[in-house]
């Protein structure tokens, strides 16, 4: 349940990536089928729950199992604002930086998805939370060189705030990678 | 002990309500009587948490009772929030949406309030969540919207700062509200 | 562990009190130093959650230790992103209130520091937990008051962007500590 969970956030970004170069009508129609990736997300994670709580006997941690699905969910929800942001604010053209955020979440959404299925044998998972930490160093690092962009006078308030909105939720999301992998390593290092 | 601070979210929401047509100094006031019922919230989660640490045995798993206490009191500290930066922003008119926002968040604190007596039978509670979720949706909505009115150019930078910041937080009240809802959810699948 | 954690966020509170009078060059030292500061603390945040994964028994609640310790950290990394803030926006003038939640920040980390060896003993905590709180309401204050400074005319609107995030983060770092001292009472009550 937790790959499914991930092979939709393979498509969030793909998504995101898509909408770098989409003109108006294009947008919508990617943000229309953002919002199905989120529904088919939000239905994975509620099967998750659904089935944590009805059960006595778990694989792993409870909590640890929750905080797994709670943060892949979460990674999926900032991906699909991002989009709608983009659409609401009808953003004529994303600053350059943001191309190298959506980058970055791509990566991070790989190696996450072909972390998944390790889960059941635990085995060949630490250079992926290795990995997810140094890409959310970067995503950091992209992040703040893009506020410094935004502020740097070329960008009037009104455009700043909306641009900083969708930047920001783009860092947000890659901060949510980071918890998934967080949450994998406690879950490796207790049944080690 | 959650009827009491659900109780306390509807006096809450009718106050929200109240400031909508209010003038300056009607504002003070209700600010001052906003500050009382978030002091009355914060003493009835302090005990709830203090009974759930020295009891050896909780009516329902200790985290969920935790969320519970945790979310209605983020609720009633976000409420108490907006109309504290109505006041401090000197805000002359809150746009129309605001209105809408404030009305979604009245009906959640009812149903909330008429759901937690509920909570020790456990019978009758899945239409309050499928209804409080259902609220969440179009509060969320009717944020998007707002989002979009104050970046349409009729608001200065300044202006789209102080009721961004507003906006945002009666949508986090709504959020807080869905939180409370999904553990409502999770304690009576567990119980099932 | 603990007492490491939080005698390395007393000298990030000395940092930031430093950070006030600097000039540029001194600016971008002091981000250094807090910079070695802030991986420190991840360092001993990450010691902490190993050994917390790898023991059977542990002192304390594992829930009430992964949040001590998440919440040092978040403190850690709140004071670090306002350091690197006031450099990346190369804020000339700080407004006069942030000296004073520095002072508060300052003050609530050295009570810390102070009350983490008492958790072998847990004696001695409840003047700890009372005067956090109390600086958290002192800090909430005055956060308020920077905010209506801010948005009182004399600043442009790149201007109160740049400086209400780097006020909010401060005001995020004092959230932090309260939710550390709130973390202590909830250990002492289970124990007591």
């Amino acid at each position: 349940m937790f790959a499914a969970s991930a092979d939709n956030i393979v498509t969030g970004s793909k998504l995101l990536m898509e909408l770098l170069g989409a003109d108006a009508p294009a947008r919508a129609e990617i943000a229309e089928r953002m919002r199905a990736a989120e529904h088919a997300g939000d239905d994975a994670t509620h099967a998750i729950f659904h089935q944590l709580n009805s059960s006595f006997i778990t694989p792993f941690d409870r909590e640890d199992i929750y905080s797994l699905a709670s943060s892949l969910d979460d990674i999926m929800d900032f991906m699909e604002e991002a989009v709608d942001l983009v659409v609401l604010y009808n953003i004529e053209e994303l600053p350059k930086g943001v191309e190298q955020q959506i980058e970055v979440l791509a990566r991070a959404a790989e190696l996450t998805a072909e972390a998944m299925p390790h889960l059941r044998t635990l085995d060949n998972l630490t250079e992926y939370w290795i990995e997810v930490n140094r890409l959310e160093n970067q995503a950091d690092q992209i992040h703040r060189k893009l506020l410094a962009h935004l502020f740097n006078g070329k960008y009037d308030a009104i455009e700043v705030l909306k641009l900083k909105q969708i930047v920001d939720v783009l860092e947000e999301a890659a901060d949510a990678f980071e918890h998934v992998a967080n949450t994998v390593e406690t879950i490796a290092v207790k049944e080690s």
